[in-house]
């Protein structure tokens, strides 16, 4: 390999990634970041998020041309017609992204070239709790399995470390396993 | 109002509804959900979750004709390519997604026709946990804030009533709150 290809690993600019943490490390301050989310019913269990701006470095972000925008819905037998994954699926995909992100950077960062990172992500609910005929059951899910098959240039037991520090370090699986305070503030026409 | 016109509420088939809860009420096995993700690296941040089955009623799903496909990305200063929203702005627009959802069924079943819910979340994160720079700082969103806009043909306090009632409903609202456990199983080829 040439130094120009090691400077790219798992598509990843490792230059670039030291650098990140060096500049954090010389100034913490540009490590606050806030991240935001807009969202608008339509009609029924279809809702809109549109995602574009964030705060990082001390400054407003002005590096996306365009905003994301997501479509939720929810299944005919939860009283939808399908205009999107419900909010409970995108809570798995926002899992499964985050460990799989940092999967990618964590092995960049020990040297390891990936060729495969694939997970399936399941979380069982009884809906009792959250349609509130039953207290006995929580609103989310009890629990969550989360099955990684990963595959790259170093021994198992490494690739396996590689995941273990991912997930330590995946801010949504903080958030999933241990729960964010939210605050809900009401504006009424 | 017509009865017909009554029976549908915000989008929301109300008959299908009571109906719904009656059903799960004479047997609560078919309460019972399993929803799933799958999730596939692509290069660098950018990862692609697709959704589709899911396990309802005593039986695998198999009303949707095609999958839902997300891509998850991260901004240049995260070291990606804005190949889509990064794994806690899509956390955020989960929350949003389903306590305006919850806010929508909620309203259908309280007899309030709502014409507007709109949302504005905010997460807080200090990257340096999640870097792995300082242990002092978690991983994930410190705080959320989330503002709910609401109008409808009802007082003030009765739309922030539903609110509330929502929130204590919500799936995603729960789980991103109070936590769930998350398994995680490391598989190497």
């Amino acid at each position: 390999m040439t130094a120009v290809a090691e400077k790219i690993r798992n598509g990843v600019d490792t230059e670039v990634m030291f650098a990140t943490l060096d500049a954090i490390k010389a100034d913490p301050s540009i490590a606050t970041f806030q991240f935001r989310a807009r969202n608008r019913w339509i009609d029924g269990a279809h809702n809109r998020s549109t995602i574009r701006d964030f705060h990082a470095a001390n400054q407003e972000d002005t590096s996306r041309a365009e905003a994301f925008v997501l479509d939720a819905g929810e299944p005919a037998i939860l009283l939808g017609t399908d205009t999107g994954p419900n909010p409970a699926e995108y809570l798995l995909h926002a899992l499964a992204a985050c460990v799989t992100t940092s999967i990618v950077y964590v092995a960049a960062a020990r040297g390891v070239r990936l060729t495969q990172v694939e997970s399936t992500l399941e979380g069982d609910m009884d809906v009792r709790g959250a349609l509130g005929l039953d207290d006995d059951y929580r609103n989310g899910f009890t629990q969550i399995r989360a099955t990684f098959r990963i595959a790259g240039d170093a021994p198992e037991e490494k690739l396996r470390e590689v995941v273990e520090r991912a997930t330590k370090r995946s801010a949504v699986f903080d958030m999933v396993s241990n729960g964010v305070p939210v605050a809900v503030d009401v504006e009424t026409d």
